[in-house]
């Protein structure tokens, strides 16, 4: 990346609090017409020439047959055109001598599979699009491209001409969204699908159970419900909506039910199948629980499946999700008659205790017809050849398994709540490329998913954890191994998350509500902002530990309004490499302009954040950070004119310095500054003088 | 007002690219502990000495019997003071020595109707909170009232000590919202039900069928919908569950079916019903068309009796909204028969026809034991008295309905499509001062609707027109007569807007995710932003005669970000106002400079958002605007100057100027400034030095 485009990338977003940023840059930084956001990359684009303007008069066609999903979606696709472009478009869908031609071979398929061809192919000429695919859903990939391809030429919105040719890496891309920890009522789990469409996942995994609810209707056991929820749960009739909605994108729905262990949910209604005779409550605070199914007796698989039957007719996918996690075998050593059990059926531990339980399991999954997911801690030995094992361990248990024989999808490396950046997320892939696996072992790793537990979330701030991180991991999944360029990822993440944002995800208004609520008014919240965009969340871990955090902790704090890799992390870093390396004296020159103006902009919030800290006490959680801005402002102002002024400043003020920022580097107050890294380069530089 | 404090209004919100905000003025200004922030504003307020702090010993208790309505209210208010205050707030609600204690004597009621007692009071001492009502609904608005009254103190969360005795002023406090010129999907539903439990309105009226989309399930005639809607309408099973949702806040349900005009949808399924055959398809464009019901012919009431008996056992509200608006006669003079059936039947004109309509429908909605609500034409002489008017007309017609024994409703104020400011609405009074009406015929106003058109609406744009000004509407027809204090009211009405943010509403958060899509990221978003606060979208009809919007009109245009009646309009009197009447040397400064860096933003605004407009084309939607407010913004620095330097401006400087004021009072590119009249004041004082 030239440094032209680093200041034009930085000048979209870093200054709030001024109007420094120097546009006439933007277009002289274009080596090309095509300006690549496409989101994930595709495996094969090759650049034509020319492109064609997107007018009223751009009509669509099919070659051949379609059906219903396949005319949605190009309807919204239009719908999208006409709302990006403001040009009305026609929705005739069997234009003579159409823009754009749809041709897909089988159009059979209502509901996508595993096994599904997500392939497609993209061309655009002068006067043309044609989009071919083998299914609807590769054709839906290909419409989403084709939304992402829309640009500006001239003042005019076009599609470049380009030819893609695209097929996904993996065939498992899944998202996994915790429901039980705090429930998110439908309209987060409609916009997630939207979200996960709009970058090519296609797996929507549904952790409906656990010790803190139970939120899907049984109506075989409606105690389940009654008893385990709250009454905050999903009806059938919902579920079925869900699943139509998703299955029209493209997206499977594996619905997950957490046996044996993570159960108190289910126990409050039906404590007859626990292991241990105790009154149940519905668990409020978080961590491994005792409860567990009892494995020993048959009433317990006779529930399980007419339970597990009822849900493999609700739920029309070909898997299902049966936990098998952090079973910590407490109630089973509890209880003399299970450790009878143990003794007579020669069982040396709990955990051949469970793998008895999961063959049995995974015996009434195959005679409902679906397959069996589960956690790692399924896979034993013994675990049947067809249980798909998801890794929350690591890669190296996907390896384990892939060495036995059986399939597993990689979710270890993409815990959002670990609130990593999406840089470290993305650079970890399934099979790495030291992967000691030979090909036939490496086909068995299917994919991977993201997982968005629910412990420290609530409907206003899921987007927030979720988005725009998730795409950057889509992109993992979908495209080929070598797309690792992460300043490359970031500028086209940008891109997409405002693509988002305008598909309704709350990952950018979520938050700007969270901080009007806590600051009083519109303008307080912009100031407010100046201090929260440095920071991000903590782990999850280190929330818990500080705040012992449960489902009935208020989350509506300062922190629950920090976003995770916010975007000024990577904008300071391309705003201090183009100030300290541009080769360009107006660049530089327009750089320090806008570290100035962001710099001063910290050194004024500490005062305005304190007088509103008086009317609004809730900023107090806040305290510390409040007051360290206004000194890392300080340090880089002063950092600037030293540079500037070609004048090391004193060594002791250096050493004072440093120790300003290892203080800042501190967790505190729930949050971590993410300006570090490019504040430290500047303070070297400076001493360098 | 004292000065003080209109600086301190105004701290919280103009500046958005400085910091000058005086916070210490926030304390000083403060005579009193209580700070009313209530609205609407109650009946009866007098203070008490002392506050309760709400610390996590805070619990509840009901004095006597209560339901899950009310039970259910109660976890609501506890949730939102938790999260208000960061408490963890026991939801037991049977403590013993309670902290709130709620008595109500009659339970019974599970949803409310026009005659539900609605008084409440509120008795907050210094250790005991008393909330008492005759019934549920009583009861919720304390809650309400009781969440607008946390406050701080001493860096403490309180509930000052006050008496509130508070019953409404009207019993009719409505807001229509049309789904059918633009579908409103569910979640729109239920945010604006939430928002209006927050403000005690108490009469959703959902405009269900008009020309352009038939919205509601028939399960006696499906081809209403399968033809009349595109797809988009609601479920019977929605609508129930829409309907319990409001009675548990409160809220009654009036839906209204538009008959014999407006009907062209429920003619595209059903052409035997109309009065002309023809080949009907739903109207994409507005206005008043052709299509009618056929009044003379008996079929038409079998149909209209079966659906009408269909609808009234799903609404179980005792009023049913019958429309009867705009119809134009024309294919009723168009058809022989029905020309023949008016002279056999000695009518002279279509208003005979459609008065003997109205009276059939009349009396087949008294068959199913409800009442009719109609619009101004339903009234004629002959109009039975129980039949209630709505009056889109004015106050007027009101009138003359309520001497003719009808009761009535006011609207013409009240229609959010004119855009009209919330001050002018809010002054507009359903029995104004110098009403003629006796004593008994005023009895016959029941109050008043807040009307949402939808032919220039989205679901992302909907809020933003709706609030927060409905609010203010909501305190005209709950507080007395004599609450007309305008600047008081947006004061309130500030505070309110944050809260009605934190609920859901997206009058805030939903045009600023549109200005990013517009500008493409966060923070030229922001650039944007200075313009668009500037700016309120023009009327409908302006809006139309130069847009001649129809159905399939793009609508993520810049106008559709602007929002009427926007916070800078009253922020900006506000300033120019202490700033030239201020007399505290430091407020006086205080404002100077906050006007300087507000108008310094105006200059900077021009280029930065012409370079925007490179890679955005759509800005040049405000091409006319953009480069106005730089011209402004030098018109208010040089005013500040001149009058800072006690020198008058040439007066060839002062007509080129009031000329700049000129032509931006035009309306231009579908918006209009609402910053001209501050700025002339301050262009004519820097005249007279």
């Amino acid at each position: 990346m030239n440094h032209a485009s680093t200041l034009r990338h930085h000048c979209a977003r870093v200054i709030v609090s001024g109007t420094l940023c120097f546009m006439t840059h933007i277009l002289a930084a274009q080596s090309s017409n095509f300006k690549n956001t496409l989101l994930p990359q595709p495996s094969k684009v090759a650049l034509g020439s020319g492109a064609i303007p997107i007018t009223k008069n751009f009509t669509v066609s099919f070659n051949g047959t379609h059906n219903t999903i396949l005319e949605a979606g190009v309807r919204r696709t239009l719908d999208s055109l006409e709302t990006e472009t403001d040009t009305p478009l026609s929705k005739e869908l069997q234009a003579v001598n159409p823009t754009l031609v749809i041709q897909v071979q089988d159009v059979t398929g209502t509901r996508p599979t595993l096994e599904t061809d997500e392939t497609y192919t993209l061309s655009v000429s002068k006067d043309k699009i044609t989009l071919q695919a083998h299914t609807v859903f590769g054709a839906l990939h290909g419409l989403q491209t084709l939304q992402q391809l829309v640009q500006v030429e001239d003042g005019r919105y076009v599609i470049p001409a380009v030819d893609i040719n695209d097929s996904p890496r993996f065939p498992w891309r899944g998202f996994m969204l915790d429901v039980s920890r705090h429930f998110m009522p439908l309209p987060v789990i409609y916009r997630t699908l939207d979200g996960m469409a709009a970058v090519k996942l296609n797996v929507f995994h549904w952790h409906l159970t656990d010790d803190q609810g139970f939120r899907i209707e049984s109506k075989l056991f409606p105690l389940l419900t009654s008893k385990g929820s709250d009454g905050l749960f999903y009806t059938q009739d919902q579920v079925r909506a869900v699943i139509a909605y998703a299955s029209a994108r493209g997206i499977r729905i594996v619905p997950e039910f957490d046996v044996p262990g993570h159960v108190t949910s289910w126990l409050v209604g039906m404590p007859q199948f626990g292991s241990v005779r105790r009154s149940y409550e519905i668990s409020r605070t978080f961590g491994v629980w005792d409860g567990a199914l009892d494995p020993t007796r048959e009433s317990t698989y006779q529930f399980l499946d007419a339970f597990i039957g009822e849900m493999s007719a609700l739920f029309p996918d070909d898997y299902l999700h049966l936990g098998g996690d952090e079973s910590n075998g407490a109630d089973w050593k509890a209880n003399p008659a299970i450790v009878a059990y143990m003794h007579a059926h020669n069982m040396k531990s709990t955990d051949d205790l469970q793998t008895y339980f999961s063959t049995r399991v995974l015996t009434l999954v195959h005679q409902h017809h679906k397959q069996m997911v589960g956690w790692d801690e399924i896979l034993t030995p013994g675990t049947p050849k067809d249980a798909l094992i998801q890794s929350w361990r690591g890669v190296e248990s996907l390896a384990v398994a892939a060495k036995q024989g059986n399939r597993g999808i990689l979710s270890a490396p993409y815990y959002l709540d670990g609130m990593k950046s999406a840089e470290r997320m993305y650079l970890d892939d399934p099979i790495p490329s030291n992967t000691t696996l030979t090909a036939a072992e490496q086909k068995l790793i299917l994919g991977g998913e993201v997982c968005m537990w629910a412990e420290q979330i609530t409907p206003q701030t899921v987007d927030s954890r979720v988005w725009p991180r998730t795409a950057a991991l889509a992109e993992r999944f979908w495209s080929p191994r070598d797309t690792r360029d992460v300043h490359d990822m970031y500028r086209r993440l940008e891109v997409e998350s405002i693509r988002l944002d305008g598909l309704g995800l709350s990952h950018i208004s979520g938050p700007e509500s969270g901080l009007r609520q806590l600051a009083g008014s519109e303008a307080a919240a912009s100031q407010l902002a100046v201090l929260v965009s440095t920071l991000s969340p903590v782990s999850f871990g280190d929330r818990y530990n500080q705040q012992k955090t449960s489902q009935l902790t208020p989350m509506g704090n300062a922190v629950d309004y920090t976003r995770p890799d916010p975007p000024l992390r990577e904008d300071l870093r391309l705003l201090v490499e183009g100030y300290l390396h541009s080769s360009s004296p107006a660049d530089h020159i327009a750089a320090r302009k806008q570290l100035q103006t962001l710099f001063q902009s910290w050194v004024s919030s500490g005062s305005s954040l304190d007088a509103l800290s008086i009317e609004h006490p809730k900023l107090n959680q806040l305290t510390l950070r409040r007051a360290q801005l206004p000194k890392l402002g300080q340090l880089g102002l002063q950092s600037l004119a030293s540079i500037e002024s070609h004048t090391a400043p004193a060594p002791a003020w250096i050493d004072e310095q440093n120790s300003v920022l290892k203080t800042a580097a501190d967790h505190s107050e729930l949050t971590d500054f993410v300006i570090l890294p490019p504040l430290q380069q500047l303070l070297d530089t400076a001493g360098l003088h």
